[in-house]
C-alpha cells in the first residue's frame, strides 16, 4: 500500500487522485485543497456571470462526498500546503478552518498548484471592486460587485475577457474592454480576429485596441481606469491579461522549472525529484507543432496531465506527448477557435510558413439558416505541413478546430486534407467543407 | 489545345471540366447532360420537398450561363450520349429537345454518368405515384404528389428514407417508413441506430423494421403497400433502397467494371482505356480502411474524384486516394453521423475488431442545452487503430464525425485518440470530449 499525497484539488490533481485510487485500490491518496471546492469548472465563471448558470454549485463536477463515499479519497478542502521536506518525504500543512497545523509522511508526491492570474504592477491595482477569477469563490464574488454596477471595466481582451464581456454586457451593463494589442485573441494573427471586435461592438460592448491600461484610482474602491489614452469611470473591473503558473512551493522544495517558468515535467509527468510528479496549469508541456516547450493553462491538458500522473503514480508508464493550444470559445453568437499555430507564431518559430484566408459557407447555401465561416490555414511552404487554424462564425468552429486538431496531431500536409473525406449533408456542413477549400487554395502561396 | 468531352454534368463531370479548363485554359471543354440541370445537389431534395427550400433552383449551384460565359466550358443540357467510338475516339449524342443527332470527336473523356435510383423488381414497381429522386425533376415530380396525398410510404431507411421521412411527416402528411433490416441506416449497428427510430415515432412517422415490401397494386396509380406482413394504403410511395452506377455506356465502350459493379479506375481516375476518365457515382474507389474497392455514392467524393480527373486530363498528376463513407444526416433535430466501418462491417472484413457504445455530454453538463451523445467507436483490438465510428445526438456530431475522418486516415489508434488536444468550452464540448472517453474506455476490451 502507498500514500498518495496530492497537492491542489482542482483538474489535475483530482485527474490524478481518482486515476491512482481506481487503479490500485489499495493506495491511501489525500487532497490538499486550499479553497473551499474541488473538481471544478472555472470556464463556467463566465456563463455564471451571466446568469446562464443559476448556482454556483453548478459548475461542480463532483461533490466531496462523490470522492470521499464512493472513490475512497481523501479530500480535505481549506488546507494550504506551506511546506514539503522532500528528502524525509513529509507535508507540511495548515487546516485553514481549524487553525492547527499537521504533517503528513508521502510515498509520492503531486504537485498540482495550479495557475494564478497575473496582476501586473499597475498602480491601483489592488484597490477593492478589481477582480480576477479562477476560484468559484472568485466568481461570486465578481458577480456581486457587477449586478450592483453601472460600469465594469475589463482589462485583456483574451478567452476569459471575451467571456466575461458578453456576460456583463448581456445582463446590461456599461461594459468596456481595454487590449492592449491592435486586436482581441492575442494568440491570434491581427485579421482573423476582426469578426470578433466588430461582434462585441455590435452586441454594445466598448472595445478599446491598442490602449494599455496605466493606472487605477479610486478612494479604497477603485473608480477610474487609466489608460495611455484615456480614463473611464467604473465600479468594477476584470483582470484578465493571463495566467502564470503558481510555483512558489514547487521552487522552494527544489523543483526545476523550465525555460516557460513552470515546472519541467518529462513525459510521465514527473519533475527532476523522485516520486514527486507535477501537472496542470503549474506545468509546461510540449508543443506538438513546435516541438518546444510550451504553457498552455487550459482544462482539457490539465485533465490528461493529472490522469497521466495519477496512472504513473501506482506504478503505470503513461504519457503526456503535449499540446496544440486547442481551444473555443463564443463571443455572443459568434464562435472562435484556434488550433496550433498562427501565422506570426508560425514565422516567430523559424517556419516557412503561408497562409490563406477564406470565407466559405458553414453548410449548404439553400439550407436555412445558412451562414458563413471565415478561417486562416497555416501551412509549411516546403513541408505542406499543416501548422494551424484560426476560425471565426456564426456555425460549426467546433467541427473544423477538431478536425484540424487530429490533422495537425498526424502531421498531415494541405495535400492530404484536401482529399480528407469529411462529412457533407445540406443541414450540416457543404459539399467542399472549408477545410478542403483551403487546402486547396493554399497551394497558390507554395 | 486537347478537346476534352464529359459526359454528364453532375458533380463530378462539372468539377472536371472546370478544373480542366482552369488548368488549362486553351483547351476546349463540351459537357453533356441528359437533364436540365448541370451543378446541382441532390442532396438538397429532401429539403425541397419539406419546403425549406422554395424553389428547386435553389439547389443549383452555378448556373449554365456561369459556366458558358465565365468559364468558357460548352454545357449542352438535353443532351443524351448514346455511344462511343473509342477507336476513333468519338462520341455519338442526341440532342433531345431538337431532336437530332450528330458526333463530337475528343482528345481525352471523362465518363461521369453517375448513379441510379435503384427500383428493385417489386410487382407494380412501375405503377404511377412510386418515385425515386436523383435528378432536380425527380425532386419536383415527388413534391407535386406529396402535396396531393394524405399517405406517403417510403421504402428504405438509409439516408434518403430517413431524410424525407422527415420531410413529409413534417409537412403534416401521414409517414409510413418500411425497412427490411432491422435497424434503420443499413450501413449502421443496430443498437447505435435506436436513437434514430425513436426520434421518427416521436415525430409521428409509422416506421416498420424488418418488413419486407413484396407488392405494390393500384390500378394505374399506386394504392397499396403489400408487405410480407400486411397491406397499407398509400397514395405516393418513394423508393430509397439505394443507388448503383449507371455504366451501361461504360460497358457498352469496353470499360472495365470492379467488383463493385461500378467502374474500376485507378487512383488518378484512369480507365482500363487510354485517355478516358471516370468518376463520381458511376466509379468505385478504396475504403482506406479495409483497402479494398468500395462503391460510396456520396457527393463530396464524386466532386473530388471529378477534379482529380479534370487535372489529369490536362497533365496533371492528382491521386485520389479514397474514401471512409463518412456521411452525417439528421431526422428531425437528431444529428446522425458515420465515419469508417460499423463494428459489423470491421467483423465482415476481417479484423479482430471490437466496439464501445458511449453516451456522454456534448457540452458542458451546466450549459443552458445541456444535450448528450451517443457514440460507437471500432477498433482493432491488437493494433488499437481506430475503424470506425457511429454517432447519434441534439448537438455536435458532425464534430466528432469529422475529427475521426481525420484520426482515422491518419492510421491513429486510440491510445493517440485518448490524448488528443481537442477544444473545450461550456457552450460548445465538454472537457472530457466523448471521443477522449471513448478512447479511453474501449481498453477495457483489448
Amino acid at each position: 500500500m502507498s500514500k498518495i499525497v496530492v497537492i491542489g484539488g482542482s483538474a489535475a490533481g483530482m485527474a490524478a487522485a481518482a486515476k491512482a485510487k481506481r487503479m490500485d485500490p489499495s493506495s491511501e491518496v489525500i487532497v490538499f485543497e486550499r479553497s473551499g471546492y474541488v473538481s471544478y469548472a472555472p470556464c463556467g465563471i463566465p456563463y455564471y456571470v451571466e446568469g446562464l448558470v443559476r448556482d454556483i454549485d453548478e459548475l461542480v463536477y463532483y461533490k466531496l462526498d462523490y470522492f470521499r463515499e464512493k472513490r475512497g479519497i481523501d479530500v480535505r478542502i481549506h488546507h494550504n500546503v506551506t511546506d514539503v521536506d522532500v528528502d524525509k518525504r513529509i507535508v507540511y500543512v495548515d487546516d485553514l478552518k481549524n487553525n492547527r497545523s499537521y504533517k503528513v509522511a508521502y510515498d509520492k508526491l503531486m504537485v498540482a498548484t495550479g495557475g494564478m492570474a497575473i496582476k501586473p504592477p499597475i498602480d491601483g491595482v489592488d484597490l477593492d471592486g478589481i477582480h480576477t477569477i479562477r476560484t468559484l469563490e472568485d466568481g461570486e464574488s465578481l458577480r456581486k460587485d457587477v449586478l450592483k454596477s453601472d460600469v465594469v471595466g475589463i482589462v485583456g481582451g483574451g478567452y476569459i475577457g471575451i467571456e466575461v464581456a458578453e456576460a456583463v454586457a448581456s445582463i446590461g451593463k456599461k461594459t468596456i474592454l481595454f487590449e492592449m494589442l491592435d486586436h482581441l485573441m492575442p494568440n491570434f494573427d491581427k485579421e482573423p480576429a476582426e469578426p470578433i471586435k466588430e461582434e462585441l461592438v455590435k452586441h454594445g460592448v466598448d472595445v478599446h485596441l491598442g490602449e494599455k491600461v496605466v493606472e487605477f484610482t479610486g478612494n479604497g474602491k477603485v473608480r477610474k481606469v487609466v489608460t495611455d489614452k484615456g480614463s473611464y469611470d467604473v465600479d468594477t473591473v476584470l483582470m484578465a491579461v493571463g495566467v502564470r503558473p503558481n510555483v512558489s512551493l514547487a521552487k522552494s522544495m527544489g523543483i526545476e522549472l523550465g525555460v516557460t517558468g513552470a515546472i519541467k515535467v518529462d513525459k510521465h509527468m514527473k519533475t527532476n525529484i523522485e516520486d514527486i510528479f507535477a501537472g496542470g496549469d503549474n506545468s509546461e508541456t510540449i508543443n506538438l507543432v513546435t516541438g518546444k516547450p510550451t504553457y498552455v493553462p487550459l482544462a482539457p491538458a490539465a485533465n490528461k496531465m493529472g490522469r497521466v500522473a495519477g496512472e504513473n503514480m501506482v506504478g503505470g508508464n503513461a504519457v503526456f506527448p503535449g499540446v496544440l493550444g486547442t481551444a473555443v470559445t463564443k463571443a455572443f453568437d459568434l464562435e472562435i477557435g484556434k488550433v496550433g499555430l498562427s501565422l506570426r507564431e508560425a514565422l516567430d518559430n523559424g517556419f516557412d510558413a503561408v497562409a490563406v484566408d477564406i470565407t466559405h459557407g458553414a453548410k449548404s447555401h439553400y439550407y436555412p439558416g445558412f451562414t458563413k465561416l471565415n478561417l486562416r490555414l497555416v501551412a509549411d511552404r516546403k513541408s505542406h505541413r499543416i501548422l494551424g487554424g484560426q476560425l471565426t462564425g456564426y456555425y460549426g468552429v467546433l467541427a473544423r478546430v477538431d478536425t484540424l486538431a487530429a490533422a495537425i496531431t498526424a502531421n498531415m500536409t494541405t495535400d492530404q486534407l484536401k482529399m480528407l473525406d469529411l462529412a457533407y449533408a445540406p443541414p450540416f456542413a457543404p459539399v467542399w467543407d472549408i477545410l478542403i477549400v483551403a487546402a486547396n487554395v493554399i497551394e497558390k502561396k507554395y
